[in-house]
């Protein structure tokens, strides 16, 4: 039979949410390992426990030690879950910021606009923005970003880039009354 | 003494303009070459013309055949023109198009704009808009890029690229009437 001196380490992706990497998760996955014993090989199944901290990225890896498969007299290899974030509908993760795409009208860029944006962690949270909010506009709200995992307590920030949707046409009538209001005081 | 029994050309680069590129020129260039004579090593200072033709493109090579240095009894090598295309302050070339960027107001953007572009052969051309410009709105003008070299009267497109400059701050009157006139007919 084959010799293989070093045991072999087994490398899994476990894609989580982004929910998941802002709030922390536990994550049970089941295993089937092969095992030798003295009555011949065996399949065992076992659950193993994944504590996802808040704020931790995409790659980092979780080792469970002499957990993979044990045969041919060789030690039992690790099994390694590397962590894979799904993409999220609403926010970008950039290092610990969360960049959020809003789009906006033309008039609500130009005449004030609150934005309502729901977090990760299911609150609501309202950003009142009274300057004009021209194509590319960024509005940092600090503090609303991922938790930072070496850091308890500390988040990185909210980063919303806002896209300005033009009307498609205006009636003459509107572009008189746009062309007085720009040049009113 | 050294032994080449090859002639060696010698490229040389030549930057012209835009204009030069569009309307087509000449270009004459002094060039000082080594000719051995029985009397000995001679340098000779010589003007080689280049027509330029309208519609050529950076890359293009003018060859002047046997006008280099002629050394060792090894026959004259070329001398090669590699045009290159000095940047230009309106326009940007892409193939046979050319791209100029205008940046205007928003009002402009929305309540109609004539834009004028100065061409390359010094018209001055008038590009009535009344669709609402967005930001990255593009505007195709026929027959106004560059001449195409292969087909003589053909010319590419103008593509005129518009950025919209907001305002920077509105008054709350202002703001008021930009929201009258949105709502209206």
């Amino acid at each position: 039979g084959r010799q293989n001196s070093q045991p072999r380490s087994v490398e899994t992706e476990l894609g989580v949410t982004l929910e998941d990497l802002y709030n922390g998760t536990e994550k049970k996955m089941k295993i089937t390992r092969n095992r030798e014993t003295p009555s011949g090989m065996q399949k065992e199944e076992k659950i193993l426990t994944i504590e996802i901290k808040p704020g931790w990225k995409r790659g980092t890896k979780i080792t469970f030690q002499k957990e993979g498969d044990q045969l041919q007299g060789v030690p039992a290899g690790d099994i390694v879950f590397v962590l894979a974030e799904r993409p999220h509908s609403r926010f970008k993760r950039e290092g610990n910021n969360l960049v959020y795409e809003a789009t906006i009208t033309l008039p609500e860029a130009l005449c004030g606009h609150t934005l309502t944006v729901d977090t990760l962690d299911s609150r609501r949270i309202r950003i009142p923005i009274t300057d004009v909010i021209s194509p590319g506009f960024l509005k940092v709200v600090a503090g609303e970003g991922m938790p930072i995992s070496k850091q308890p307590g500390a988040k990185g920030d909210l980063i919303v880039k806002f896209n300005v949707q033009f009307p498609k046409h205006l009636s003459d009538n509107q572009k008189a009354g746009l062309m007085r209001a720009f040049n009113s005081p």
